[in-house]
């Protein structure tokens, strides 16, 4: 039944949400309307879904004092300066303490959002809208806000929850097929963590996936979902096994890092660290060749990079896993691959292997 | 005893801490020890307070990792760029989730410091050393913390509950006399608000107070802080009743935003706020005369301001107040006194009413 919303609960005690995902949930009015605390509502998005959503949502709030705030679109723009525009226009139209944020775009718009709802009048309510798959099954749960600096990715925000999520499968109509694919890189993640038989139907179901089957497209977002909303809820403030969703990312961020937030997309990064977290936990004797193998395979098949760019070194890198936050007093911590569909975190790496995986680039299974 | 060490726990559950108060607290390193989750440990303050204070701080951390982060002095640079000075700090030096960051200065390095600690990392741990009256008896307890926006003062901030309070005595022997004065404004508030026999006691004492004597500025830094540990106990983040702490501060906030930020004290601009809260409660007919006079007289004794600068007309008081994190949709919500020593909070206030109180400026007991 593709065609029937879905409700999924992220467990949070007093701050539990609902997400949402079905098709045409943009309009669907009686959705938004319950976790709004007066009239004030401020849409965030940019100038690439502006013209693509923004009149929809607006037409189905048409009674409340809406306002918009476009910002420029791009992973470059997720910054501290960002964030205060949208201050600074919640604040010329006096927007109290009981508005609310509606976050309609992809992660970076999502996290911008989310952070200055945290920190607009020490905290108002926020409602997240994503419009990218990368967004629905990622950046949406977990309640992770906030910006980049220069020196690293993601290094000031708040944990920091929304009212709901509501991901519209109508809205990846429009989504370019690289950010498709992109997305893709944290669904098949999901697999790789905690999920071997999720993981088995994504290889079947690639083909699917690919070309924007509703059904499939749902039942990824579901899952996916569910994957991340189980081990949010274990570990809200990654203290500990949270971690684990951070498979790839040590790597990924610092390829962001290197080359520039902007020119890979988040989850080309990811997919890239997934298959380099992957080389290395083979070379530690913890991972079967054959399997490292088949995930390089599979993120081949679904038009992600699995090697990093030849110009960072091994001292770059090395260098910029160690600002990571996973990094706890210059120790860095990876998640490493067990098996597909079990992850582990390892503070204790061996630093020439570690070596030798960065300086092969993921080679194993060419 | 002016030389023993009093310890008073504010009660927030698993957010619970004390703060010190004493004499020379600054060098005893086993207070803060035991709050540190690592070595790694940033001190924030001022170009006023650096050549004051570091280096006695630094002596009693000498054994970690300490460095130090001397941004300018004054709340006109209590802004996002400031903050963001902070954060490259730490990233400079990989300083990790793990790390604490320690205020030392008034209250725009604490609320700086502690907007950074909530969102550096999405958290981490905090001491406040604060060095003027004012952030002894104020900003350090109670979790408020942030920035101001062009648009507004404290617009953007976090509660976030430091690890421990330091208020060591010892360092107002440095501070400037009309420092001193607006640290008492505050002082005079929690006597007002919620408790007439301490009120009573610094009208008897502020001689005393006035020129420094160690044990009256400790019973009114400890009694100051009872009386707002009190309310942010049972109000943690401001839904209700902790707004009686805002005492005089609707109009004060207005008084800074149209003075810019820094000409006015924060303390100067509550203590003329103060006069003219009680002013518009005895236009209401809920304080006596002789009560409204008696405020601005200890105002005034204590060399305070008690009337707004001339050229701030009504409607622009109207329109700042407008823009308090206290109003809502549009309402202004006014702390009210109902006498000495009870304050209440009042959102229906004839609008008559307030703009001739706002044209009087204060004048009933001249």
């Amino acid at each position: 039944m593709p065609d029937q919303m879905e409700t999924l609960t992220v467990n949070l005690g007093d701050r539990s949400y609902p997400i949402y995902i079905g098709h045409g949930l943009l309009t669907q009015r009686e959705l938004i309307r319950p976790h709004l605390k007066s009239r004030q509502v401020c849409i965030v998005t940019n100038e690439t879904i502006a013209p693509l959503y923004l009149d929809r949502l607006k037409s189905s709030l048409s009674d409340l004092q809406v306002q918009a705030v476009i910002l420029p679109d791009g992973e470059k723009y997720k910054t501290l300066e960002t964030v205060g525009m949208i201050y600074d226009s919640l604040l010329a139209q006096n927007f109290s303490r009981s508005s609310t944020l509606i976050a309609l775009g992809g992660g970076v718009i999502g996290d911008m959002t989310g952070f200055a709802a945290a920190t607009y009048q020490r905290g108002v309510n926020y409602i997240q809208i994503p419009t990218t798959l990368l967004a629905q099954v990622d950046s949406s749960v977990g309640g992770k806000t906030g910006v980049n600096r220069p020196l690293g990715k993601n290094m000031v925000g708040a944990f920091y929850q929304p009212q709901c999520v509501l991901a519209d499968i109508a809205t990846l109509d429009t989504l370019a097929e690289r950010e498709l694919k992109a997305g893709l890189a944290e669904v098949i993640k999901y697999g790789l963590i905690n999920n071997a038989d999720f993981y088995t139907w994504i290889e079947q179901n690639l083909a699917l996936l690919l070309s924007r089957d509703g059904g499939a497209l749902k039942h990824a977002i579901l899952v996916s979902c569910a994957e991340k909303a189980k081990i949010v809820a274990s570990d809200e403030r990654e203290e500990g096994i949270r971690a684990i969703l951070n498979l790839g990312h040590t790597f990924g961020h610092a390829i962001e890092t290197a080359t520039g937030y902007g020119s890979w997309l988040h989850g080309e990064a990811v997919a890239t660290g997934m298959v380099m977290a992957a080389d290395l936990s083979w070379r530690l004797g913890m991972l079967k060749k054959e399997e490292a193998g088949k995930i390089k395979k599979l993120i081949t098949a679904a038009g992600l990079p699995v090697a990093p760019p030849n110009d960072i070194d091994v001292p770059t890198f090395l260098n910029l896993m160690g600002k990571d936050k996973k990094a706890e007093q210059g120790k860095i911590k990876f998640i490493l691959l067990e098996a597909i569909g079990r992850a582990r975190i390892e503070a204790n790496v061996d630093l020439d292997l570690l070596s030798s995986s960065l300086r092969a680039g993921s080679d194993l299974a060419q």
